[in-house]
């Protein structure tokens, strides 16, 4: 008889996370072990008791899932995981924080059915936040020229620089985009523009798209995504629940529209989880689990 | 495929209840999520967990639990449970802090075996605790002339001031039942008495439920129900074991005999969370489902 | 319909142990509640929980489970739990606080394969540890003429009184071997030797063992058993998974050898809860388990 598939949830919140776990039961998740509030020191006798209860052949029936509001703490968390194992003595984990995995995921999922990313030229406003970071990570490996925006331009050359010391050969530039100079720069020739800002933070207004939109030599833009949900939205005149939705001319996506393929990556990530024992699932794997979808 | 039945438990007691997880899990909930240490505060974010994972036609697979020993604290959150919903986006939750609700219906369920409530004369000695004053509302809400009674005067007049201020039309009038004076004021003419005070404390003693029952002209009781099951307990010569017992020509409740009946409405209250994902049960809704049984 | 099999899992430590939980899902139990950070002043209301919400045929059905690392700890838990029963209303319980009970019950399965522990002389090194103890009244009561062993003779002693003051009739000698004169006492003729000391102390160097088996008398060493998974391990020239390996004429088990029984014992440990309701697992019972397997 199989193994009951346990998911193991370390949340750096003090409760672990509720949205979570709801979708680690529709995922299959046959039982869950839920910790909240968990520290980085509190890690290894954790996953140790992962390692070493259930024979080399059932390993694979036992999986960590590594969530919370903080994504650096996460981060930390998930680091910590995959030092505790050692050799084929391991379990497969999942990193999804704050839900910016599998949003990032989606979103670029969502660009990916209009354009082809390869050597397209991608911005991504916001691109500061735990979202707009792995957004501008996952088009850079899809091989996009990425630009990355922020009103503050030290903030995105930091984020250009970080995508730069984790992708090999990745062309990308930050913008300053809270003046509206910086902001026409930033999408000057862009196929794809995502918004990954802060809940009720308008980052494209209305008359900068129709702008964009009604240039006399045509434009480029061909999909634009916004992920804020709470009004104002990110790109003006963008509709929550927009999903492949026609306006101008241009594709778009609202943050609910991309919630569906959101929810779907993260319940395939999750199930994905307990057909292995040595799987390390963090944006760019669960990027390929969304496109495989 | 229909989904799994979860139930998150949002306790203000440190540790979530046992008892109320055991019921939850007997009730046929297949996912039980425990929260203890509840505050307020924290309600939102776990409710948005419940709201924001599953369709529409699958939130009734979601429920809520509200427990905990101090059913004011549980008041808050089950207030701040309903202002998280908006709109359709809902689930079902129950109130039972302290397994009050459950207890008072119990009582209340035992009692309309007996007698119609309406327009009878009821008494509920040691009425201003969590249990009392829901017995009170709930007889009041039947249309029984409501007497609730305390050592202390005002306390009883604030728990008859709270129910008029919740029941339309009601009749109900505060005792003060420490002397025997009062008592026997208290008693004179009622139908049915629930004693609700707490542990080891004596609300009637032999000698006035002698008195009582051996009235010249003949008496009106008919139901006494002690809801104390820790000796001595609150009307003296009933037994806890009691269950529509005959004493004296009167039919009696001990604590453990209305407990069967509150086990029951307890789980049944719980597998109704999930047949709908717009329902509030408080005393009322929770007696409602008792008297169907 | 029976019941759900339910574990509640009192863990002294803040987190509930993801082995035991790993453990209790694989031995069958259906719903674990799992509490952390318990203290004995907590347990008389969870326990309440599990006596009063099923009918007594049900009883069996629910079920309490001691761990966590502070052996002590886990004790007073214990003990808490069993005052908390009474007459019939009670659950089975287990304690097996880090692992102590079966690990301990396992090493002496292991040894009681190839000698018979009536009367034969059987020497724990490191048996001041909540293993070694443990490992030493469990050779008491199977009647074996026990030396415990330390390098400290006064921690040795008091672990020798203390089974003196738990085993009728018992034969329990200390010894000091940190020094090598004490060490060669304590081995002079013994058949069974088990190290419980902690990881990475080497208790018996090669040097020692090789003398021992090479006295020109011949010797009566048949079993050697060590704990320690961590190198150095505890007994020179085992290997952590030695089960039953020969080694110069001698039956030998590392950690992992004997971990393979430990699992099966807690496993079997935890299924036999399910099947009475008034159990109380501690070292002997869960030794009894071992041997019947």
């Amino acid at each position: 008889m199989s193994k009951r598939k346990i998911l193991i949830q370390l949340d750096g919140d003090d409760l672990p996370s509720v949205f979570d776990r709801v979708v680690a039961v529709d995922a299959g998740a046959e039982e869950i072990f839920s910790y909240g509030g968990i520290t980085p020191e509190q890690v290894r006798d954790l996953v140790y008791g992962a390692m070493f209860t259930r024979g080399p052949k059932d390993l694979k029936s036992t999986a960590v899932f590594v969530g919370g509001s903080d994504v650096g703490a996460g981060e930390k968390i998930f680091a910590e995981v995959q030092k505790a194992f050692f050799g084929p003595l391991r379990v497969s984990l999942l990193l999804d924080c704050s839900g910016a995995n599998t949003t990032a995921a989606a979103a670029v999922v969502a660009a990916s059915r209009h354009v082809s990313l390869e050597d397209r030229k991608a911005l991504v406003l916001g691109s500061t936040g735990s979202v707009g970071r792995r957004v501008a990570r996952l088009f850079a490996r899809k091989g996009a020229e990425v630009r990355v925006a922020s009103r503050d331009v030290a903030r995105a050359t930091e984020v250009a620089e970080e995508i730069r010391g984790s992708v090999d050969g990745v062309r990308i530039q930050p913008f300053a985009t809270g003046e509206v100079d910086g902001l026409r720069a930033a999408l000057d020739g862009v196929e794809v523009v995502v918004a990954a800002g802060g809940p009720g933070v308008e980052l494209l207004s209305l008359e900068e798209r129709e702008r964009l939109v009604a240039q006399p030599m045509g434009h480029s833009l061909q999909v634009l995504i916004d992920l804020n949900a709470v009004p104002p939205v990110g790109i003006a005149g963008i509709e929550p629940t927009d999903a492949a939705v026609e306006r101008d001319g241009v594709t778009t996506y609202g943050a609910i529209g991309v919630g569906g393929t959101k929810m779907k990556i993260h319940k395939a990530a999750v199930a994905r989880l307990f057909e292995a024992n040595d799987l390390v699932l963090d944006a760019e794997e669960v990027l390929d689990i969304g496109l495989a979808l």
